[in-house]
């Protein structure tokens, strides 16, 4: 017998009525002769509504008291899943993460897990049962105190729940129809992709692609997950996430590109007028790395002879942007430095493919298909599978459109296959 | 160091500002020099809010997902009231009632606490921490599932918490200021106890007394725990249950009565036309024994010679009553009666005191008090310490205060202490 892992968002629990829909999917998917293990992620606002009330109660929760508050969510919802499922005539037993297994580090609020021991789980299914788990929460392998995995958590969930249980698939339900060529809030012509490998899935996510967390997609690629990403509100097929490395020199048929990603999560730090000497840019990345933010991209200037100066300009989250300013300031003189520019009005844009990689007429297409769209670029960064740029924020709309457009990706039905092309 | 016990319920936490309100009530108890373990029922609407929803997606819930649901409800509340302390300056853990050692038998919605092995407690408590424990929940021995302990458990919580960790009280908060001598919204005139026995205790409850479940009392009294149940919107003293069996005999100075309670809650079925031969009633109460119903009050006729038929009469709640009646219908010809009358317009009212046992003077008062006040009696059970009648229903509040009056129980302050007066 197959094993099948679903998972169901929020979204998709927003009401009863929505539990009860998400039931007969599970139930059919039990019907055509299945196991089935189902992750849920809390009802609709559900998160929203104990966060406001842990703020009227106190201003900076403990951490381990708002882990405890906020995984109440799921169990809510996977009782509720559990009971809908019983009355369409099967049984169904609901799990906590703790029970299910999901053993993680101490820290709460973004726990690792450490190890998934699902006997529990896999008991259940054994005697005929649909087990529901709660998603997004474990327990500390020590001091067994209740414990969230913070963002993407649930997914996380139920990629580590298909690992431990070997499962077939892991069934990933959201509110589109799947992962598409581009945002098609951005671009209406933007196309569902049939199926795209973890590799290009991880560059995707990284990008600001928000179907999938960078960290599940981490997860199912390091332990050989297939991952279906598919509408909860259709029956359509949606997108296969496979883990096929190096299919873009194996596969002559495949698509070059896979799609183009964009993020207005980030913000740019300026670092003007550093001394061109040794150790100078490595004082600023250590500053930076004791104050905890993430960086992603860095450029550093061509220095300019006459003045032994330089500018180093790095992109990070937003939400690390006043943390990494101030550590910066403070250590000015120090370093020797003339002064810090902070701008959040960027956007990023990432063209994404396997095919990249022997097909390197890429760039140059890319390039001019931004140059005709009179977008100016202010920083670039690569990999082996994909390019990346920083322009202005209110030009990243455009930028996206004449991307996808340029790479033939624009499809007149929304629901072509996408083989991108010739190697331009 | 003493350790004090204290339990809030759901009206004590209706939302933000109440639950800030019991947090500083408990930081006050820890700065007077006390641990303290806190246990809590869930905010206000919570239970019935999550009730709503189970029956939005199911008419008739599973059992051990009606517990996994509703325990959502005590999670909230414990991290709340956990936060909040923390803001106080003091620190405080919450856990769930698995977590705190409720190991109950395997009975979902109506579980019993089989033993209490409260070591995370102990070891919170010992690092200066306050326990914050979610009352009305355990985890089944043998299947590890969780489980609720149905009406009256969040005060068993407390209770047996309080005996496993030996505290020195147990404080039931709730919102009115103890134990009264009658429902002061029927004999405005009640007053409060200062104290009463467990044993009064007991009957009062088991009579229909609303403030603590006749369960909770029955485990105090078991283990020997002192209450103090007072009011948690304001500071003054509420009523200490003490276990100090046969006191009205030690303590001449102590009150014949204790109260005065009433029930509205139990309908009467009276078995018309039963032959009056051996083995006729035995026939009947193994029918009702069967069919699971509690009896209370049992009253057999003199038998009418001529006919050699008698009738039997029986009160039970009104949430029995249809399954006894039909259960009886069914073996009417078998058993041998005419016919079977039920009626749910009666009313039960208890005078509970440990000094009638050494006051015979105190059944002739009060059936004077009914008499005069032309309260009509059709049934009447006594205990040592306890006289009950079944009145109409519309007559039982007038029969309350007759007899509240008849025994001195009367206070013009409201606040009196009440020693019963002169063993009329």
């Amino acid at each position: 017998m197959t094993l099948v892992v679903q998972k169901y968002g929020g979204s998709s629990l927003a009401d009863a009525e929505s539990i009860k829909r998400v039931a007969r999917r599970i139930v059919e998917t039990r019907r055509a002769g299945n196991d089935v293990c189902v992750v849920v992620s809390a009802m609709g606002d559900t998160t929203d509504e104990l966060i406001d009330l842990a703020q009227q109660v106190s201003p900076l929760p403990p951490l381990r008291e708002m882990d405890m508050l906020l995984t109440a969510g799921e169990r809510i919802s996977m009782a509720l899943v559990a009971m809908s499922i019983t009355t369409l005539g099967h049984t169904a037993q609901s799990f906590t993460g703790s029970q299910a297994g999901l053993i993680t580090d101490e820290a709460h609020g973004r726990a690792k897990i450490i190890e998934v021991t699902p006997g529990r789980i896999r008991a259940a299914l054994d005697e005929g049962h649909i087990a529901i788990v709660a998603g997004f929460q474990g327990v500390s392998k020590d001091t067994k105190n209740i414990t969230t995995l913070g963002r993407g958590g649930s997914d996380t969930t139920a990629i580590a729940l298909a690992s431990a249980l070997e499962a077939d698939v892991c069934e990933i339900y959201t509110d589109v129809d799947g992962v598409f060529t581009a945002d098609p809030r951005i671009v209406p012509s933007a196309c569902r992709l049939e199926e795209i490998s973890t590799e290009e899935m991880l560059e995707m996510a990284a990008c600001g692609a928000k179907i999938l967390h960078l960290r599940c997609v981490e997860y199912a690629r390091r332990f050989g997950i297939t991952i279906h990403v598919r509408s909860s509100f259709s029956n359509r097929p949606g997108t296969l996430i496979l883990d096929r490395p190096n299919e873009g020199e194996e596969n002559v048929e495949a698509p070059i590109i896979s799609g183009v990603a964009h993020d207005r999560s980030e913000a740019k730090i300026t670092v003007v007028g550093v001394h061109d000497s040794p150790g100078k840019a490595a004082d600023i990345f250590r500053v930076l790395a004791e104050s905890g933010v993430n960086l992603d991209m860095i450029v550093q200037n061509v220095s300019a002879v006459e003045s032994g100066r330089t500018d180093i300009s790095l992109t990070l989250p937003k939400t690390d942007g006043q943390v990494a300013a101030k550590a910066l300031d403070r250590v000015r003189e120090e370093v020797g430095f003339e002064s810090i520019r902070y701008d959040d009005q960027i956007g990023k844009l990432s063209l994404v493919g396997a095919g990249m990689r022997s097909n390197p007429g890429v760039s140059a297409t890319f390039f001019k298909a931004l140059s005709d769209a009179n977008i100016n670029i202010e920083m670039i960064s690569t990999s082996e599978i994909r390019i990346s740029v920083i322009t202005r924020g209110d030009q990243l709309d455009d930028a996206v459109r004449a991307v996808h457009s340029a790479f033939g990706l624009d499809s007149s039905e929304g629901e072509a296959v996408v083989y991108g092309g010739t190697g331009r």
